[in-house]
């Protein structure tokens, strides 16, 4: 007997994701059981279903994917999901509900591209997000100094203490921006800004934008018109424009898609990965290694 | 890697259909995506599941398919559906709720294999729902003067109207049936009748059928008893009877499923097909032509 | 075409069982059409679209399985699926919601491999839900004497009286059980024991077990601690414990696996198979005769 890759496909939503699917599909993975409208209370059982039918030998060809377009809730699934596995009885674990993990990733490897993180100043806006969080969290891991601006302090505030204890060592600094002359503080002086915010609300205009000292790299997240950063195109993908290297949502979301492939890929060579923001931003930046 | 062909499936019934995915795995499809419970604001996520994961070269390759038993329902999926493409973003898709488009097209080329549309006088009987206001759709496109018959004038005028707006030059009559004598009336002189009711509802006797003169081809879609055509049996394909070349819904449905396998087929050739009535009839028309 | 087996998964869950999906891919399913919240009144159609899309002649590669976790909902949906079938118009079924037929098989046939039922005396503790109704079952008809136990004499009653009425000669003993030395008395002088409860609930304790005379064989279906016999270990699979052969819920589950399997390739030998309790006991039973 061949043993298939089964991917049990967990999603918070009424119907499940499709671009999930085909992206698994495009990866490998042999068949597909998908579950939308997934409580946290329904994981475990699901979860059995995988562990108590293949030999312990053979549990890597089976793995878990939690997508979806709620990363919050994607993140109880997971939570449920490594909560169901004792002993040998587990298998690997993806969580990309929304793409935050994957767009995370590629937007933190654009900025890495172009400047020493270690040694930069990264502001984040609308840091508050599931997408938003993960950037930050990964920039501070490479020991960036990360502003973390939202509209309100106590956002901004929350984000930076939850990191802080859970990366020892961060460097962050809560930053509101609540006006257009707070705007242009929150870039001054830094050398990357990565804009997370919701389609259609421009968080920077162009000017704002050009007139920043130091700046290097603008990345914009946001796919819809107007884009959060003014003159920065969805299709960028390292274009200079004012100086500065600039990538939009689509050219992110290129790479993005190869992270998200490859981390489905990995799922199926051990059973116990449990691939959140982190193992995929390290996958990422061993594929940009092995590319040159 | 080889590109899998994904068939994304869409239905507005809790369950989706069984009866469409068998079809499309034995028509060579690799992996359904089957959705039960859409709504129209359900579908462009959905569909942009498909658009944004694989290159546009490779959109071919992906396809949505729109079932259920709901024609209506299904029409608005559809529309939905082809709003979402934009661009070169887009993937062929086609519509058979119900059947209604397969089951259209089978009856029409049914009737056009003993008698020259574009010379002939045609009646179909309870013309109003899905498949008979497609029936009347393709038989006034090929030029046949069609009698729309229903119970209810209002009704029958309402489809003629539709139908005359969309096919410039259509020669339609509708009919009411209040009685008997309505009915005799109504495939008087005529070359073919089509009946198009529900199951276990006769819509003409044996007789009245018999005694119609001129008539030479007897079409009846309903496959319980009592059928719509008296004396006509379900599974006849051509059978004479009465000196009628007489089809039942199973004659027509074995062409039927002919039709539907090699559309799925065929969306997979190109991503910017949109297969409603008259492509499947198209198609099945090549496959006669082809079948010599 | 090479005509794919396609399996049709009903589960009155919401969410359909993931472990009845493994198992049907490990045993060969090319594709599993997975419905959840099924309804009996859902079935016929979705068996429709089984009977209705490929010939006569190919019915023997579409098959149903009624799963999920609800075994007295799985049995009216086999009824529902059986009653859709008409002439030659069917597929082979299989019933195992719950695992109620192939833990019954594997409980039974363990059994048998250590005294001979014919000529044996058996406690089933537990015995009126579905897994120790089937047991009661196969072990009437394979001549053994069975004591149907309870906590209350009227279930037990009622399951005697059941299997009596489908069974001639069964030979059924009602046992209430609600004292410790009832239920002394209920394992004093038979063979063997199994044990049906529910999880963490524990029926005999292992001073219970050890003083009752003539035991030589104790299978408890618990897996979760306390277990229903103590002593017994959940990955017990024939050792030996205080002179008695005994098998846990895991022992048993792995032949109960290997059935499972089986029973899902038999499935697609034929069109016409109904695989309930005493077929999917047959099948193990010659799987036990092959393996010598």
């Amino acid at each position: 007997m061949t043993v298939s890759k089964v991917l049990l496909c967990l999603d918070a939503d009424d119907q499940p994701s499709v671009f999930d699917s085909v992206v698994a599909l495009d990866a490998g993975v042999d068949h597909l059981l998908r579950h939308g409208g997934v409580r946290p209370e329904n994981v475990r059982d699901l979860a059995y279903g995988l562990l108590f039918t293949r030999a312990v030998s053979s549990l890597r060809h089976s793995a878990i994917f939690i997508g979806g377009s709620d990363a919050p809730q994607g993140e109880s699934l997971l939570k449920a999901a490594v909560d169901a596995f004792f002993g040998p009885f587990r298998v690997s674990v993806m969580l990309d509900a929304n793409g935050c993990n994957t767009t995370a990733a590629a937007a933190v490897l654009a900025a890495g591209r172009h400047v020493a993180l270690a040694d930069a100043v990264v502001t984040v806006l609308a840091a508050t997000g599931p997408v938003g969080r993960r950037i930050v969290r990964l920039l501070a891991r490479e020991g960036a100094r990360v502003r973390v601006a939202s509209r309100r302090q106590i956002h901004a505030e929350g984000v930076c203490d939850r990191i802080a204890a859970a990366v020892p060592g961060a460097q962050l600094t809560p930053v509101t921006i609540d006006s257009a002359a707070a705007a242009e503080d929150a870039i001054e002086g830094v050398q990357a800004v990565v804009s997370c915010g919701p389609p259609q609300i421009e968080l920077l205009t162009a000017d704002q934008r050009k007139s920043a000292r130091g700046l290097q790299v603008a990345i914009d997240l946001n796919a819809v018109p107007p884009h959060g950063l003014g003159g920065v195109q969805p299709t960028d993908a390292g274009e200079s424009r004012d100086g500065h290297v600039c990538y939009g949502a689509l050219g992110v979301g290129k790479h993005k898609m190869k992270i998200h492939r490859a981390a489905i890929g990995r799922l199926f060579l051990r059973n116990d990965l449990v691939l959140d923001a982190e193992e995929i931003y390290a996958l990422g930046k061993e594929m940009q290694h092995a590319a040159g």
